[in-house]
């Protein structure tokens, strides 16, 4: 079922009493599952340290050059983790001459969070 | 290696001319693991939908008889799911009468982003 079918009350022989009603539809299936990409991108350690790392650097940038060493991995592995998070939507990637650089994308967590928590009806 | 072993130059041979020195260190990879569990379990497109129904309801709290329907899940499915959003400290459950009863907890994926984005030494 879509979310646009939703009802405001209990389904039938569940017993009413127990039921808030609902303020706003949740969010939409087909946005659900992009949202859930993006936080699948962070279900991974290595992910997660790399986009620390990140904003860890000066101006919340670094190069992929400086990202290796610290997280123990070859170039190539590192590279693959943080085009899965530019693919979400949390690093932007620019090439500069011979290296690539990742900068955090502000406020992008926090709007993911907005999307689940707040109207999203789409 | 651990964060603590971080180093602020370019490792040899990079050419350290490209490089945005680091203004703190990256989260330990311990706080990283327990990092991805807690988006690992938003990883997923039904439980990105039953977080976003539980916020939803009146107070953003809702009774897990409200929303197997919504998702066309059976109760026993529906309730793992929620088990692993309170496992991740996203939502919170109590019990009163016969049902259980999901929160969510207010500002949680905001300071999951402040973790990964801010000062992370453990």
């Amino acid at each position: 079922m879509t979310t646009a079918e939703l009802t405001l009350t209990a389904p039938p022989g569940t017993g009413a009493a127990c039921c808030a009603p609902l303020v706003r539809e949740g969010i939409a299936p087909d946005a659900a599952a992009e949202l859930a990409r993006a936080f699948k991108a962070l279900g991974d350690p290595t992910r997660v340290r790399l986009l620390s790392l990140v904003a860890a650097h000066e101006g919340a940038e670094a190069c992929v050059c400086d990202l290796t060493e610290p997280v123990g991995l070859a170039q190539p592995t590192v590279s693959h983790h943080l085009k899965i998070l530019v693919d979400a939507g949390l690093l932007t990637r620019e090439k500069r001459g011979k290296w690539a650089y990742y900068a955090v994308v502000p406020g992008a967590l926090t709007r993911l969070g907005a999307l689940l928590t707040e109207s999203t009806r789409t």
